[in-house]
């Protein structure tokens, strides 16, 4: 079968009039939104949208509005033309790479300073205004909020409290606004999110019914390396040593799901016996709860479906990663 | 010239199908969102629309959440068959009066409780997840949070801090996320704002550059009766007398204006002159600014484009009004 190059469109006007001018044909059109450095696991959510659209739109964008000052952006990993060729050699290919420069630059009106030193993904600089903001405990993130002028935050107030929302504040606050602008870039009539993100595909879930979005949201299940490890873009950070001591969440948590299985109800007892394995493997739990499937909300003794979701630390990678136990 | 009979539309899903034909057939579509006992001001906006797209939807929802519990939820008026007969009456017509009954109700899934003591525009009994939210002086509104499961929020961080913000705390949150709604259900290409709210017009302007909406969002000049007061669903609560005294805001900002256009540019000074006015008349200064037109930052000044805000009380009425300043 031929390869597809994917048109790759850099500018929003030209993205949403790609889109309309397919819609206008007839053709519906798939969203997966990624921040580039794909793998097989994005690869799945593209083969998972081939399923429901009949066009498909892979955006690549690191967010700068995610990351805290303090987080890994910096160091995050990119290969843009690695990128296009994973896209180039898929089985039905990809239509188009949307893949804007910065989402954030509405040119000057609207800028709130002339403080012009912080620019694309760099966020080493914080204006005055973001350490005072810093000082006073507020969220900051690593847009250049001052700069840009950006002011607007979508947020999905109970459930991005808990799990990665206590370690990342500001996280989900900026994963819910450019998932917005996007859709509202692309306008897609599905898009799918992977569930290792679990609370991340929840909250996108929640925000498109509360904010009426005409957007089907497609779960797709989490995809791992032969070892188990579950798959992350972060994972390239990892020493070998810390790739092995980090399979432990993975076979964790299936032997958790299994004796949930078998009778063990106590989520104490399962929460114990997991951070444990890891905490002996040499990772440093950031969590581990067992919640409610959609509320996210904690639960005490499992009775209805739930989710194990960890976080971890495996050297300066946090890696997170989940399993969904259905009795 | 016949008279156009609006379709009445109560179901997003039609709204948003009805709107998707019309662009297929190449209409642009023009929306402006009111809560309904139209006069002429709302009717001025309905002209500005005609003047910009090929269809008009008129929305006619009061949106419970943008009302806090001690606030007029209960007693806003409403009169829904003499709003359909003013549009009927307007030249050139209506296509679709979006009538919606609840747009915070998604069926019964989301709800995080049993609790079904609130429903419709009653904003009486709050549940005790709300009262609780209040007695930390957190955010609540008249929506029923907790029974209906919403929990989305579109936040103008800036621009909603100041003036109308200070006293009504959940106004601008609810403003701009009823609006985020209505832009994905009905899918205009243009929206009609009034100036008389003039920080909502900003709001909803900043909104949708910053979340990349493709609406065009225009902002109609204020309408007044023949005495000046500025129109308002409002005013019907107004006693003669009351009435009356309520002139004393447009006056007192004319007169301010002419001020500061003949070399008064101390915006303490002008402020003063009009606080007293009011005061004088028997108003209730809520809050009397100058502030810059698209920044809505308060000015010392008169250096550059001004809007002089205006919030008073006459007893049981609370009034807004402006007037810009272009020196």
């Amino acid at each position: 079968m031929a390869r597809k190059d994917p048109e790759i469109i850099t500018e929003k006007d030209l993205m949403r009039r790609w889109s309309r001018s397919m819609r206008a044909q007839g053709k519906t059109i798939g969203l997966v939104p990624t921040m580039g450095y794909l793998h097989q696991g994005h690869i799945s959510l593209v083969k998972e949208a081939q399923e429901h659209a009949d066009l498909i739109v892979v955006s690549i964008y690191v967010n700068p509005c995610q990351f805290a000052p303090s987080e890994d952006l910096a160091t995050y990993p990119s290969d843009f033309q690695g990128d296009i060729e994973k896209l180039r050699a898929l089985s039905g290919g990809v239509d188009v790479v949307f893949h804007p420069q910065n989402l954030y630059d509405y040119g000057t009106s609207g800028a709130v300073s002339e403080n012009n030193d912080a620019s694309g993904n760099s966020c080493s600089s914080q204006s005055g205004d973001d350490k005072e903001k810093r000082a006073e405990g507020a969220a900051v993130s690593c847009i250049g909020e001052r700069q840009y002028g950006h002011e607007t935050w979508v947020r999905v107030e109970r459930l991005e409290k808990g799990m990665c929302g206590k370690s990342r504040p500001i996280f989900f606050r900026g994963v819910a606004t450019v998932v917005t602008k996007l859709f509202n870039i692309v306008e897609p009539d599905i898009a799918v999110f992977g569930k290792k993100d679990y609370q991340q595909w929840r909250i996108i879930c929640r925000m498109v019914r509360d904010l009426d979005f005409s957007i089907n949201v497609v779960g797709s299940e989490i995809v791992r390396d032969a070892d188990g490890l579950a798959m992350s873009s972060r994972n390239v950070h990892l020493s070998p040593e810390e790739r092995k001591k980090a399979l432990s969440i993975n076979k964790a948590l299936s032997r958790a799901k299994l004796a949930a299985q078998s009778g063990q109800v106590s989520c104490r007892e399962l929460r114990n016996s997991v951070t444990q394995a890891i905490s002996e493997s040499g990772g440093k739990i950031d969590y581990a709860e067992i919640v409610d499937q959609e509320s996210l909300e904690a639960v005490e003794e499992i009775k209805r479906p739930v989710v194990f979701c960890i976080a971890a630390w495996f050297g300066k990678v946090r890696l997170i990663d989940n399993i969904e136990i259905n009795v």
